[in-house]
């Protein structure tokens, strides 16, 4: 637990880096976006024994670092379309020992992945000068419902959520964590609106709210499906870099449900009012 | 083989009519479209036999329908994000006896089939007045290509191409199809240019050669992707639908490869000069 701890304040003080660094840098969220997307990716495919598969795995890793980079969609397609060639061009030199279900696993998770985590580098596009709030808010609607699940279950749990996929879920820390979500949404568009900006600037709470609501069901969301892919590979971890943690991705899965379904929110309806 | 041809004549008559009616029913080409992409995902769901479990087969279907009406790339995103959620419940909900990596297949055809015919629509819009014409191009290359290995391979084929994956594909079958293929595109810009048009339009000569031979290559990769997609499955065909021709899959398996090819080499260099 202590270790989970430590590990959850380096990875925040990482995130609080970037933020401080996006005036005088601001390809520093794009870098970390692609090294974070390239990692998930290298940690799927050495999960499922593909990663020495050098024509299989390269365009992979390639694929997921560059995506975050790219600013059009017209690009992006160029990108994704290039990657699908050589995917299937691996396919067929591998035809003899890989079979298409296999690797459409990868195929998935490299369209996924890159493209889910590339919405952070949109979400500060689309803030605008209010661009890394966005950004935190993603991120942080995504890890606060998971402790808060983790929390509110470890301490309330009695009812499983769904045993067979993730032995520790409950009913109790699932709907706790959607609250507590809900709760610090809240009180982060007040320490923005209220305390950063003295009242100069004005949040939509009713926003705020809807998007720790949401978040609550796609960080759930998010981390089941991930369960289920783990499970699908046979690992509990997709590695072991963050003590306590597990993999990049054990900890990204939740944000790579969230940060997409938080872009589409706001695009609609903006945070920041004023 | 009479049936293959005749079976050919009415696919060839159904564009002709998509062609026809284009000036005064602009709709025609998306909802032809969308009715390929649906069904290239219901004869897939079929064969790996996830038909019948609707909580898969319903989001997999409508997707394919809807993204050839969508216009803006955003909402393409809005809608595939939205499968991706409704998927990975489906796989939640049907977690006990289906594997991701089943459902894996699924979801990367969903992708690329519906995504990768949508291109047609981007080829007219791209093509402007001579939208049609592009349109035509994209899947004329893609079967003559295919006609060119068949017939050429019959003839003069002595080298097995890759037996484990395609018994009856020949290298010279290949050689001969890239060729014939660049000579019937060269025919097609003449009929266009010097005949359709009496020479007031000119086209790229050089571009329609280029798109023969890049379109030559993407038709056998796509031929054999899918074959190998077959097989994973333990299919022959897809369906029976078309005599002579198998499945509607198995015919514009070429098509998908070849058409985002010629769409992102025309948005480059276009194929109408004046």
């Amino acid at each position: 637990m202590k270790q989970r701890l430590l590990s959850g304040a380096i990875l925040i003080f990482l995130l609080a880096a970037v933020v401080f660094f996006n005036q005088s840098f601001p390809l520093a969220l794009n870098i970390a976006v692609a090294l974070i997307s390239a990692f998930c990716i290298y940690e799927l495919l050495r999960a499922i024994g593909f990663v020495k598969r050098l024509f299989i795995s390269i365009p992979a890793i390639t694929t997921a670092a560059i995506v975050p980079f790219v600013v059009h969609s017209e690009i992006t397609f160029l990108v994704l379309c290039l990657y699908t060639g050589v995917f299937f061009l691996g396919l067929l030199a591998h035809h003899k020992d890989v079979s298409f279900s296999e690797l459409a696993v990868i195929y998935s998770m490299v369209v996924i992945i890159p493209v889910a985590m590339r919405t952070l580098t949109d979400l500060r596009k689309l803030g605008g000068a209010h661009g890394m709030f966005y950004v935190l808010i993603a991120i942080l609607a995504a890890w606060a419902a998971d402790a808060g699940a983790f929390f509110v279950g470890t301490f309330l749990g009695k009812h499983k959520l769904c045993p067979n996929i993730s032995a520790k879920k409950t009913v109790e820390g699932a709907i706790g964590g959607v609250i507590i979500n809900i709760g610090i949404m809240l009180l982060c568009g007040y320490l923005f609106s209220g305390v950063f900006y003295q009242g100069t600037r004005e949040v939509n709470y009713l926003m705020m709210a809807i998007v720790g609501l949401v978040s609550g069901f796609t960080s759930i969301l998010g981390d089941l499906s991930f369960s289920l892919i783990k499970r699908s590979c046979h690992i509990k971890d997709f590695s072991k870099i963050i003590p306590g943690h597990g993999g990049i991705l054990d900890r990204f899965d939740s944000v790579i449900f969230t940060a997409p379904a938080i872009l589409l929110l706001v695009s609609y309806f903006p945070l920041v009012v004023t």
